[in-house]
């Protein structure tokens, strides 16, 4: 090989990052790279001179088991936007001199919209001043919305635990013999895809959610509340999916009606946390039902514990790929998921120019979406199921599921 | 045998109490009981007549192993209490008439402290009218809060999977190389034995949390800023575990600090969440830091995905070991757990009277319970570490965990 890796994860976590890490330390090694750099806290924690030699870490093919079940970024993660090229060339500079200071002729970045918008800018940049350094982007992001791919790792195992959780949740609501009205807040500002996969909780041993509200459609509050009304005639519990982004048609978001929870994340957006309890607070006063509201939280993305295996394999896939397109000379490309077909599910990878991805969103299409939050259940269902198939048991210590971690 | 047996379940649901339900029904079936049937709903779904046989469900090894792997209750569940004794006997001659038409001379009931009240009223009835009906009770409660018992089947599953989720929101709350503050909520109202159990998610490859609340000592909101503020000087993110229940030294619950946002459970009492997030807003706007608080809610008492392999095989023998009791002419008692030892751990089950448990509540000793949101660890992992111990794999199908379930 004519240089050393570099690899780097950026964006929110997923329990599946570190499986693509993993296949791209397994085969840049397998390949015949002589070194593999992990960014610590991505291309900012580079720029400010932190990286490691990831086989201070990996030592042992039951390490790279561990890696492939540890959620979260094992490297560490930011959220940086690059400046564009032309306003300011400093962090360019700082990260091509280091690039070449370490001998890196690769480098893979696993991330989303966001990332990929760093990889369209480290190749054209590259480009500009003549570099030989490949850039290649890993797709990774729960909420499945990155374009030019039929899905993303980290979907499929979001969608699992969503899925089983919801279905845990039915089981739990049914328990008296009352009525009950339960609203399961997932994540999602503006794709729908992860509350879709509620749906998934539907088959011969649960009802699944009677509703269903996603972000891609205008959610109408009065309609809502007589439609709970409704079904409340017929039977005693109702079990509601919302995404955490569903907005009224005015643009507001639904959980702006409740005042007191509004945090900050830790980037200091206002975090939309509370449609549940909004909603759950207006069935009680409007309607006199009982009601609860749930909220999964960031449980959705690292609950390594209970893993798509599909998800797994395919996310280990994707870093493997990422390496053998680098090494093969692409650069400015994403790996791709490609379906072949539905019925038996078959998968390839592919690859994308960078630019089709950057900063694009890919969400639910609107004639999936019914009224009165119905969904069309079998495109759900033909385009979900096969993503949670599959399990990777966890490496349990102590009653626990172990992890490979830097710093504890 | 003498003639048929009755179980129910009551009281909220855990992850096993289906486990015990397998160990009732599968003891009853091994010692020659002709007919096991089910209240549905428990003793209120009994007194109006609702109850099955429960071999009309259970057909196969396979349905039982189902069963042990279903949350929540199969046959549904209550929260009603009979009338004292002397003040109305209505309740009492249905429920004996009946017993005696479906010549039943056992009944088990599986439940907590208020479940526990029902047996020892319907022995006591029974002992007054010359009845020869066996009643005893199966211990059932993630709070751990039964008298008279080592610990309660429920508590160890409950415990793992607060553990497990604990362990991956600290990897979670990792990932960004910035200051974070996250409070995690977890059950129990006056006992703090589930909140402890997140002292577990410390090990060779986690830090655990740095500051553990329990609600056997009052809360101090000053004292607790302060920690975190001196917390912070010394690293980036901070990780608390509170449970709903911790109090101020007036006696308020810290959750009522939060306006807009109580809801009432189905039973209409007020419910306690929202003390993460009345504790995340006082981070946020006292310390100037970002906050997050995550609530575990209801999946702790129903993840029956990841459940504790000791749990459910103790809550299988503690249902057994009901109907042994039962057939060998006990009554007025409920099962108990008896610990052995310690190292290696080893348990035996007993027996108690159950006028010393009915109504009782155990909390987690006051010198376990240290200043500034500390534990002592040694203490609680000799106590809790053994019965998280253990897998149970689901049955999957479709990429989910399968139930027994009489209805969807």
């Amino acid at each position: 090989m004519k240089g050393n890796l570099l690899v780097g994860q950026s964006g929110g976590p997923t329990s599946v990052i570190n499986a693509s890490l993993a296949g791209v330390y397994k085969a840049a090694v397998d390949i015949g790279i002589e070194t593999v750099y992990g960014m610590r806290y991505g291309i900012d924690g580079f720029i400010k001179g932190k990286y490691i030699d990831m086989s201070d870490y990996i030592k042992s093919d039951l390490d790279v088991e561990l890696l492939k079940r540890t959620p979260s970024s094992f490297l560490g993660s930011c959220r940086y936007k690059l400046p564009a090229l032309d306003t300011d060339s400093n962090d360019y500079e700082i990260i091509f001199n280091r690039l070449n200071e370490l001998n890196i002729k690769y480098v893979l970045y696993i991330g989303g919209n966001d990332s990929m918008d760093t990889i369209q800018k480290l190749s054209e940049y590259g480009k500009r001043i003549g570099s030989d350094i490949a850039f290649v982007g890993v797709p990774k992001t729960i909420d499945n919305d990155l374009a030019a791919t039929d899905h993303t790792p980290g979907f499929g195992s979001a969608a699992k635990y969503i899925a089983t959780s919801v279905k845990e949740i039915i089981r739990d609501s049914k328990v008296y013999d009352i009525k009950s009205v339960t609203i399961v807040e997932i994540m999602g500002r503006n794709a729908g895809w992860l509350t879709a996969a509620a749906a998934l909780s539907e088959g011969e041993d649960s009802t699944g959610p009677d509703m269903i509200y996603l972000p891609e459609k205008s959610f109408d509050t009065n309609k809502f509340l007589d439609r709970v009304n409704a079904l409340a005639d017929e039977r005693h519990n109702i079990i509601i999916a919302v995404s955490e982004g569903i907005k009224s048609a005015d643009g507001s978001y639904i959980c702006d009606g409740l005042d007191g929870t509004k945090g900050v994340d830790i980037f200091g957006h206002t975090m939309l946390g509370g449609t549940a309890l909004t909603l759950s607070g207006l069935v009680g006063s409007e309607l006199g039902l009982k009601s609860r509201g749930i909220v999964l939280s960031t449980l959705q993305r690292s609950a390594a514990h209970i893993p798509s295996g599909c998800d797994v394999s395919e996310a280990f896939s994707a870093g493997a790929a990422g390496v053998k397109a680098a090494v093969d000379g692409m650069t400015g490309i994403m790996i791709t998921f490609e379906r072949v077909s539905d019925t038996p599910y078959l998968m390839k990878t592919g690859t994308a120019d960078i630019n089709k991805i950057a900063n694009e969103e890919r969400l639910v299409p609107s004639d999936w979406i019914l009224e009165n939050g119905l969904l069309k259940k079998d495109e759900i269902t033909r385009y979900i199921k096969p993503l949670i198939e599959g399990e990777l048991a966890p490496i349990m210590t102590n009653g626990l599921p172990r992890h490979l971690v830097i710093e504890r």
